[in-house]
C-alpha cells in the first residue's frame, strides 16, 4: 500500500468573514472548521501523515480549542507570506511519503470519491488535480477587450491537489512567482503534466459568512 | 432620459433543487424568488418595461400565487427550448426601447451599484456585462491535456446583460449555435464589441437547496 502524506494549508485570518477569529477556528456543529477538514481525511485514510501548517501565532489559540479530538495525530508547521510558502515549508516537515495531497484547511467536504478518484489517478499519472466545471459564462481578458472562452472547456479548481512526493518535491524547490495560484502550477511549471479528476461541487472553500450558513446546513442535510 | 427594457428568463424546473416547485416560485421571506427579483429592479428604476419570460405551463401556477404585489407590471412571454429561444422570444415580445437588460430570474441578489455601472456603461459602449473574478485557480482543457490560464484575466459572467435594444434585436436574429451560453455570446458573434463592468459577489444564481439557504441568510443579515 502506498504511503500518503496530507498537508493542510490554513493560513487564513478572519477579514473577509467579518469575524476576529480566523475560518478555519470557526465552530461548526461545536467542532472547528479545520478539525472537520482533518476528520473528513482520516475517515478516508487513518493512516494519513498529517502536516498543517498555521501562522505561528494561531499555533497557541488552535492548541486551547477545548473539545477538540486529540486522537487525530499530526505534525504542526509555520506558514510562510504566500501559500506557496506555507506548503514549501510542509513539505519540510513531512517525512517521504509515496504521495502528498495539498489540500485547503477550510474545505471541510470534499468527498470520499473525490479522494478515491484522486488516489486512483496517481498510479497511473504524476498528478491528481480535482476540479469542477463553472455554472457560469467565462470570459478572458485580452488588451483592452475580452474574448469569451468555451465554458464546456473550462475547469475551476479545487483541492486536494495530489502529486508523487518526490516529483512535488522538487518542482517546490524554485522561488515564489506571481502564477503560483496552487499547486498544480508549481508542478507544471517545473514541466511535469497534471491530470484533472472530478472534484465534488460541496467542495467549497468556506470564505463568507454565507459560506458558513451554507455549511451548517449541508452538514445538517447531509447529518454529516 | 433613456427608456430601458428588462426581460426576465425564468425557464427553470424544480430538478437541481430536489422539489416539485420550480426554483423561481419558491418562497423567500413569504414572496417568491421571481417577485424578489422584480422588486429590486423596480426599486433600482419603477419605469422599466419588463417581459417575464416562463414556459408555458407555469403561467396558471404564476398567476395563482397569492399575495403576490399585482401592483408591478409586466408582460408575460412563452418561453422556448434554450435560454437562446426564450429570450428571442422576450425580445419580440418588448416595445422599443434605448436599452434592454437580460436578467436571470433567479438572480435576485443583483445591487444597484452593479445596475448602475451597466447603465453609466451603456453611454458609452454598446453592451455592458457584469462580472466577477473567480476565487478559484482555472484550467483550460486542450486535447488530452489542459493549461492553467492567468485566474487574473478571468472572470465568471453573471447577469443583466444590458445592450443597445436595437444592436441586440439584431443580434438575436440568427439560429442558435452550442456557444450561445449566455447573451454576450450571441452579440459577440454579431460582430458587436463586449464592455465588462464589475459585478456584485452575492449576485448568485440560486439553484440548489443549499444556495436557497445562503439567499435566506443573506436576506436576513441585509434586512433586505
Amino acid at each position: 500500500m502506498k504511503s500518503i502524506g496530507l498537508i493542510l494549508v490554513a493560513g487564513g485570518s478572519g477579514s473577509r468573514m467579518g469575524n476576529t477569529i480566523a475560518k478555519q477556528f470557526i465552530s461548526l456543529k461545536s467542532k472547528p472548521i479545520l478539525q472537520h477538514t482533518i476528520d473528513t481525511f482520516l475517515s478516508w485514510n487513518k493512516d494519513l501523515q498529517i502536516v498543517l501548517v498555521l501562522p505561528e501565532n494561531q499555533f497557541d489559540f488552535w492548541n486551547s480549542i477545548k473539545d477538540l479530538d486529540r486522537s487525530s495525530s499530526y505534525r504542526l508547521c509555520i506558514g510562510g507570506k504566500e501559500r506557496f510558502h506555507s506548503v514549501q515549508n510542509g513539505l519540510k516537515e513531512l517525512s517521504e511519503v509515496d504521495y502528498v495531497m495539498i489540500h485547503d484547511g477550510v474545505r471541510p467536504f470534499v468527498s470520499s470519491s473525490t479522494l478515491d478518484r484522486c488516489l486512483n489517478a496517481l498510479s497511473a499519472h504524476d498528478s491528481a488535480i480535482p476540479v469542477i466545471s463553472p455554472s457560469e459564462s467565462v470570459r478572458m481578458i485580452e488588451n483592452a477587450s475580452s474574448i469569451h472562452l468555451d465554458r464546456s472547456k473550462i475547469r475551476l479548481v479545487q483541492t486536494p491537489q495530489c502529486f508523487h512526493y518526490k516529483k512535488l518535491k522538487e518542482a517546490y524547490d524554485c522561488s515564489y512567482e506571481n502564477i503560483f495560484t496552487d499547486d498544480a502550477s508549481v508542478f507544471e511549471k517545473a514541466g511535469n503534466k497534471i491530470h484533472l479528476v472530478d472534484g465534488n461541487i460541496e467542495n467549497i472553500k468556506i470564505t463568507t459568512p454565507e459560506d458558513l450558513v451554507w455549511a451548517k446546513t449541508y452538514l445538517k442535510r447531509t447529518n454529516a
